[in-house]
């Protein structure tokens, strides 16, 4: 069964974990082939840092700091101490010494000439994984967020990173802008990993952040919208909270409340134009079930918090459930 | 009193130790330029590494390892672990956490269009050096060893780290080469340096691959030559041995004998051509007194082992008593 995912970071990663062992009894064992997100990519110290990707590699690599939740396992910071004694900026963002020895053969590959794609592909294989991790794009796209300074008070954009890491996402946000999107193509296999697909999967990713700036690459929208994979999406809000993260701060700047139903609606309906054919939501919001339902969505409650491995396989073999059902 | 040092690494950052702080009853505290060496400069992994340059730094700095005698105190290898977990090359090349740091910063400004010296001041204000530490060029020069290749017997040039670090000295050196000395040009303010000195010294550094790269960057030598400060040269060989490193190796390379007397001959006296007015040896070798001084130099003959600062405090001292006596 070919699967693709697109993918933010750690709670895609969570759900990747589930999927990949999602074989069970009823389902042989998925080809997952996962679209990740470059958006919150960020260039620091010379180094190109792809924090979406490597929250996927690390994790379903075993080399993740599954407690931290971000980074490198037995992760120390020597180097980013010594920057700092150099006063080197920003000083704002964590980097551990493991981490940027991926970022060291990262950097210099890419300044070889070398797309990301490729690259990507040569870390991953040093941590075998069970999947095939792409970006969602060779190109540079980089999601900058619209804030007032808070010194002068003029709207003024910044890096998603800086606003997120330095500020907490603290500052209210007035616009994700995905700057180079609209120029980007999608890397090389993403169209086809979407067209030829047995099922797409949009796992509880933040929706704006996340797998927003994917949706902006030209074509891959649209691949969504005729591919003949049923697409189904699992919901990053439990009740009137992210699952994880600052999803809601984003979610505002849209528009868009922090609900499971309203995120679907901002999805929408593949029957209507939208992107999604099903949407798995948390026990909790049950009773929003029927109003996604009138959306033209089929919705399916469960637990979604993937307080270990085996609740995020239970969610993947009900999306894979779902895609057969949806397929047949 | 202005000093300027032809510096190469870790011996001339042992003798700048003890010149730094040779005020003793005599002298007035000396003002240090230090023109250091670029040739074994290397780009692994991306960064841009000054091995020379970063020896006197750290030592004078207060932060260099004096038991391993090269890179930082209190240094760990998590970057290197992980670069080789990813199989990336070279493996031979030791490069610890914090002096990544260091080569990052570098690196970052070097890219953003800044020349080395400039780099390299901005990297020395951080560690208050009490010198000033300028590269001999912002051009890029790389000494690079000309050896039969193991394999094919055939003539190959390596560059000298690799020939250093990777071979240990151990492929016979046919022949060094500055590669990039031809066209590049001294750094800010070299020439100035060595021609407004009150004295300029050649520390116990490698002549072959220390002192000769900054010698054949055009306008150096010529500078020295026409001085009105004496040169006073220490000598790297002891009996028939470098006092570290291996230079034997390289003096082969260019037919010089393993000898104070031999190095001295290679320099020759500024009287007739040549490099110095006046050459200190070691006691060891105080029966080559007499020969040296035959060839127009000045000889003098002390302890210059520099088993602890207070050696080369004496060599230094000893060095700008004897420019005292050179200029009046």
């Amino acid at each position: 069964m070919q699967v693709t995912v697109l993918a933010g970071g750690i709670g895609a990663a969570r759900f990747l974990q589930g999927l990949i062992t999602a074989t069970g009894s009823t389902h042989e064992q998925p080809t997952v082939t996962v679209v990740g997100n470059t958006g919150d990519d960020i260039r620091l110290f010379g180094l190109q840092i792809c924090p979406d990707l490597d929250s996927v590699m690390y994790t379903l690599g075993g080399g993740a700091d599954t407690e931290r939740g971000w980074g490198r396992a037995n992760e120390s910071f020597t180097v980013l101490e010594e920057l700092r004694n150099y006063g080197a900026k920003p000083d704002w963002f964590g980097l551990g010494d493991r981490d940027i020895a991926t970022h060291l053969v990262r950097t210099q590959a890419l300044d070889a000439g070398y797309p990301l794609s490729s690259v990507t592909a040569g870390l991953a294989a040093r941590w075998e994984l069970p999947i095939t991790l792409t970006p969602m794009t060779d190109d540079r796209v980089e999601t900058h967020v619209v804030i007032d300074d808070p010194d002068t008070g003029a709207p003024a954009a910044i890096h998603f990173q800086e606003w997120w890491v330095r500020h907490r996402a603290a500052l209210a946000a007035r616009e994700f802008v995905y700057v180079g999107s609209d120029t980007a193509s999608p890397a090389p296999g993403v169209i086809e990993a979407i067209t030829t697909a047995d099922v797409v999967i949009l796992p509880p990713s933040n929706p704006v952040v996340s797998l927003a700036p994917i949706l902006a690459v030209p074509g891959i929208r649209d691949a969504l919208a005729h591919t003949v994979a049923p697409v189904i999406g699992i919901s990053p809000i439990v009740g009137s909270r992210p699952v994880r993260g600052m999803a809601d701060a984003c979610l505002a700047a849209i528009g868009v409340d922090v609900s499971a139903a309203a995120v679907a609606a901002h999805y929408g309906s593949r029957a209507t134009g939208g992107l999604l054919d099903a949407w798995l939501i948390d026990d909790e919001d049950a009773n929003n079930a029927g109003a996604i339902a009138a959306r033209g969505l089929r919705v399916e409650h469960l637990d979604t918090i993937f307080a270990n491995p085996g609740v995020a396989q239970e969610v993947a073999i009900r999306a894979l459930d779902l895609a057969g059902e949806l397929t047949t």
